[in-house]
């Protein structure tokens, strides 16, 4: 048996682990903040058709341009998006390796807010470049002070800043936004994969697009769409943007059938966000019942929720997981995150914690109790 | 109108222009080396209802591991092959990437045989990588000595060996991969995907797996298989080679629609391959009616021919063209490259190429006729 250490690897990668939570089949899998909604049958039935379409001619590359896609993607995000300022890939972790690897490289940087998406340091470490945790205010905010000031010690070639974030679920004023992007030289990602959750009247970036060609938006079809499987991120940004990743892009990266399955979403975009209500609701749901267990609940805009005053989470993330529910550590100490599910699995969820709470008192943190 | 020049581009790729053959509407495209057989109708039926299975649970992320298709790919390959050694990706280009991102990456070289396919030197600057362009023996041939001497010289962190060749059609003797290899310290990939196209009775590089952990076979669906739209890559390697990538993939790199398409073709391999005897006999046909009309044509294992004695293959690629005939000039001077169509396809490029030859002398190098 070869051994990972005989094989002549990346220095930098030797003694990693892959990335990935656990895929295990338990009751209620509140852990990767899917949606818990399957796709509706009208919506199935017709992806089906638009994806018949497809097959017989898929001995042909499909279109490199995915220009039907990206269409349907502006026509969805609206704001006076055109079709030549968006760009799709295979999951939003393609999107942003794509943009890593035309803005970033060997010997930039790239800068994140900790705690955020735990996949910022690797994609970065995968274009060869070196990843600047910055730190954020109390309770995971971030200010346009602190935003200006961090942008200005560091200068990062490109920044990404996840609004709402995961995993504190923590949204990003516009004002934020406009000074990060006002004190850098560099590129200025906004990570909306939770977009769609924001409560009512919280406005996207998108907002800010117009003259600022160092922004761009990226987005998924994993989350709101309920397409998690169907692999299908995208951004919104100056074309000029769109232009830059053709450059790196592998040569018909996205297959006919996912161009035909997203399209397909995208016609029946109504029904297929009609289930995000319900999820806000769980979403609201959680932050109140979490708190009124005694937890500290931190404001989500998102489909899940972070909740701290834990004495010990990796022992309480056990008894869920005892009980067949998969929650999730993200390793922030004192917390763990949930996602909204169905009324039934959120119900299951606030049942075990109020038992957990009763059964083991030790594992809630005395001094966080309010 | 902001312009490339004015955005915060990695240095490397300023002036640099996206990859891509041009997708047109002509009446025969035999320029990028498809499959000119649509998936047949039966193929094409189950597939469907193997996505229709797995629609409504799109909203869950896939299994990340595709077990089932590496079951299915490994059972395809034979040779002994285990699932735990096969690894896929969205067509053969990310499979290239990702070894690329483990094995080279910054500071580090990979090394081709010129000419090759042309996206071997792309993917090694987008890794930070230096490409090395070793040079083949007359006719574009590789002997085990040259392999040899070139891997010594260079050291290659990582040797690319594509077999058959595009863009040549040439086929390396496993004497010459075991020379490579064993005059190598670092990674060898025999790329074969054209490797379903071979005479009989020439071995695939897929024999020579056992007891070399260094060594990796990589495929796609989208040749032989006709199903370039697909976007389906894969390998067989010593299982450690599959860890090794585990540390760069994306997680969630294949959709669950991705796998349930290549899961359902590969049920149906007979009748997807049932087309592989009607190409080869084609390609025979090529070799045999080029010749005949006084050109200098390469023997090529796969479903493809290049052919010189051309003396300005610009003009005669705007020849076939104005005929709406798409060919590949490959940048081989003298040299055009024509995939192996139906057979009226290749009749109408035969027909057309007389007819040039006829009207337009001129556009044959008269040292090359014989």
């Amino acid at each position: 048996m070869t051994s990972l250490d005989e094989l002549p690897l990346r220095d930098d990668l030797r003694g990693l682990s892959p990335y990935g939570a656990p895929q295990e089949q338990v009751r209620v899998s509140i852990n990767v903040n899917e949606n818990p909604y399957p796709v509706p049958e009208e919506v199935a039935t017709h992806v089906i058709q638009q994806i018949a379409l497809a097959l017989p001619g898929l001995n042909r590359y499909p279109d490199r341009e995915f220009t039907v896609l990206r269409e349907k993607l502006a026509k969805y995000l609206g704001h006076g998006i055109t079709a030549d300022q968006v760009w799709a890939a295979n999951g939003s972790n393609e999107v942003l390796q794509q943009l890593l690897q035309v803005f970033a490289g060997p010997g930039r940087t790239v800068m994140g807010f900790t705690p955020t998406y735990s996949m910022y340091p690797l994609l970065t470490q995968g274009v060869g470049s070196t990843y600047i945790a910055a730190e954020r205010d109390g309770d995971f905010e971030i200010s346009p002070d602190t935003a200006r000031n961090a942008v200005a010690e560091h200068k990062p070639d490109v920044l990404i800043l996840c609004s709402p974030n995961n995993p504190t679920g923590t949204a990003l004023s516009l004002e934020t936004i406009q000074a990060a992007y006002e004190a850098s030289e560099g590129i200025v990602i906004v990570d909306e994969a939770y977009g769609e959750f924001r409560p009512d009247g919280m406005p996207s970036a998108l907002e800010l697009l117009p003259g600022r060609p160092r922004l761009i938006i990226s987005r998924t079809m994993s989350k709101a769409f309920a397409y998690a499987g169907a692999r299908l991120g995208y951004f919104a940004a100056d074309p000029v943007i769109t232009d830059a990743v053709r450059l790196v892009r592998l040569p018909y990266h996205l297959s006919a059938i996912t161009q035909a399955a997203a399209c397909g979403a995208l016609d029946y975009s109504e029904v297929m966000l009609s289930q995000v209500d319900l999820i806000r609701g769980q979403r609201d749901r959680l932050v109140e019942e979490i708190a009124a267990l005694g937890y500290r609940v931190y404001p989500s805009a998102s489909n899940f929720v972070l909740f701290g005053g834990v004495s010990d989470q990796a022992a309480m993330f056990e008894e869920f997981y005892r009980r067949s529910i998969l929650i999730r550590d993200v390793g922030i100490p004192g917390c763990l995150r949930v996602t909204a599910g169905t009324e039934e699995e959120t119900t299951l969820f606030l049942e075990a914690l109020a038992e957990i709470t009763r059964e083991r008192p030790e594992l809630q943190a005395q001094e966080a109790v309010r």
